[in-house]
């Protein structure tokens, strides 16, 4: 069988839960196709979550990573499509870090495209009902850094997919936030399904008069 | 027993659902301690929408009414506060009516509060990880119109307590709508059972530190 | 000569200047074909506010009133459609009053209906450029409190035509409010003489398919 | 005397005019200490974008390049951060070129790094009261294209420093779109002379507890 390496962040920013790792934790085992999801839960620290994903895959050899985090304030399920060279962290990481425009890796090339089927994936969801796009930014926190130091790793073993997806807050966190956009975890759920068949079974989706993004995104 | 009359629209505006029937209709027979839940589908046009709740409710007898309606481009659950006599509707209804600057009743008060406990459904659903406000506007539409003939009528039998809630779009009607939030229909669910709990139980739901509206709405 | 009481409050919820008094204060004395403007300061007290513009109004006997206020949040001018019964103040206001559900006048109506002619002032305002529609809610803070008020003043004493103004931030107000609309103070101004011509000239502005309010607004 | 070189684009997507030369046009001939502006309109088209800028360099030799374009719906002026090899035109340019995922640059890296002090720029305008942010991405339409191009071409070159800005709709062009945030001409003007005091002046301005970025932009 082949593998599809789904990782999620720990909790950052004094929220009590983190839904990239509560929607990612049920899909552990899941199969679909010749593919099976193997979980791994990732801490929101520089270098160590680059680590921890690296130790994962060197252990399951997997021919997919798409690591998740969350997005708060975002309305849809946003497909990364670029991770940049710069740690510039507006708030410190799980683990103190605050660098500020400070490069990923240094020496290395100034942004990474992801390799996963980016609107595939996208259209794939819209075909199931689930709002999504693709995103141009993956910030310049703990995500982005992921996302770069991930396809920095991909790109050196040469038979790897990755990318980054992000989703927006639980219901159960924007109960204090007013006006601010929710997806039930259901739904959650329902994406990284749609994901892994889009991944396992290598389709092309059809668009569907679907924009990808904003003009300014 | 006794009885809460849960009525929703049926679609408008060209979608080809109403979030708020498609949740509505499956609390039909629905019960909470000694009250069961009756529903009503409500034409989206003007008259005949209050016409049909009263119709409903002279046939259940209800004690308390409670009309759900879709407000697209809201993040949160909205317990209506006020509804206005003022018909001006941006669009025409689903019978073509398009007043401008109307009363709902002539000779009516300029406005209905409702009479529904909203600030106890507002902390109950916060209480269960469901995101809602008071809102101080259900527009001037049919959902105003609604709200409005169904407390004036209430406001004559003299014994029903009534009020109105603005459902967020559904994810899978905003798929060709970028940036707008939505609520999957597993939490509009859980928000209508939570609602029939706090009727049927008339207990008061503590505020935990909660804004229950933004200052200018 | 005939008069245009136009006022504006005072600073509140920590921000340093209200706009609203910022852009008002300017107009005191303009002049505009038989009607000259007459401006006052208003705290954001409840009935304090109330009293300080009847007083304002018994001294120069206006035609017109119109209050100003601020909506942070709120991207365009937006001409308030209706003042509702009821005091429902989130924060104290500048004199620690903090009532919730309380009725704005014992006995009063449910709610005002503004008697200026709101929809030729959003034509109007369309026509030279400046962003601005009908809000069907004023909130329940010392805005909403004003109006009501201040309509019920009107009504009393039945030759004053009333009604209140939201304006958005201005441009400093959001330096440190990522992601907050404002407007300049010089748009503000146009505004104001926009509206002061309207209310002289008495002509009738027609709608260019403008859209006046959102749906459920 | 050291020139600065500042780029407008003209008119795209259906828009009348384009407020980022509207705002540009005011600044030929401005100057500040050493230095003085020359200004150029480009066209929204596909490497035509970039010739016409590379021309004018030639021509005026400048030490700084600041390109402006416009970004409907963001609130705030933006001073983007990166440029990324992807031109990806959801409509198309005015050329009808509408490019799917192909590189601006065959070859070329895969992002550029703005060379102006875009954190300084930042500073200087929230100290002028002018709301503005670092922003992460230019999208991938012509602004993304023409920062990748102008960045490629002073990289070339050594000795000049580029960058790009987005500014907000003018007032004028959400009179017919609902909730759109927009920007005064003036707020813009203050915002380009603020940028040329920075540029020639070549002081540190220090944040004052300001966020340059939500998390995830």
């Amino acid at each position: 069988m082949k593998t599809i390496l789904i990782t999620g962040f720990d909790p950052f920013g004094g929220e009590p839960i983190n839904p990239a790792w509560e929607a990612v934790k049920t899909m552990d085992g899941y199969t679909d196709g010749d593919y099976k999801v193997v979980t791994q839960m990732v801490p929101t620290i520089r270098y160590k979550s680059v680590d921890t994903v690296k130790a994962a895959a060197e252990q399951c050899q997997p021919d997919f990573i798409l690591c998740v985090g969350q997005a708060g304030g975002r309305p849809d399920i946003t497909v990364e499509r670029v991770a940049i060279n710069c740690d510039d962290f507006r708030i410190p990481d799980n683990g103190g870090n605050q660098p500020e425009d400070e490069p990923v890796v240094a020496d290395g090339p100034s942004a990474y495209f992801a390799t996963l089927p980016i609107k595939n994936i996208v259209n794939a969801l819209h075909q199931n009902g689930i709002p999504a796009k693709v995103s141009n930014t993956a910030g310049t926190f703990v995500c982005n850094h992921l996302m770069y130091g991930v396809c920095h790793y991909a790109a050196q073993k040469g038979n790897i997919k990755a990318g980054f997806m992000h989703i927006p807050y639980l219901p159960s966190q924007v109960v204090d936030k007013p006006n601010q956009p929710s997806m039930a975890v259901e739904t959650v759920r329902a994406t990284l399904e749609t994901i892994v068949h889009v991944l396992s079974h290598g389709k092309s989706y059809e668009a569907q008069n679907i924009t990808y993004t904003t003009p300014h995104e």
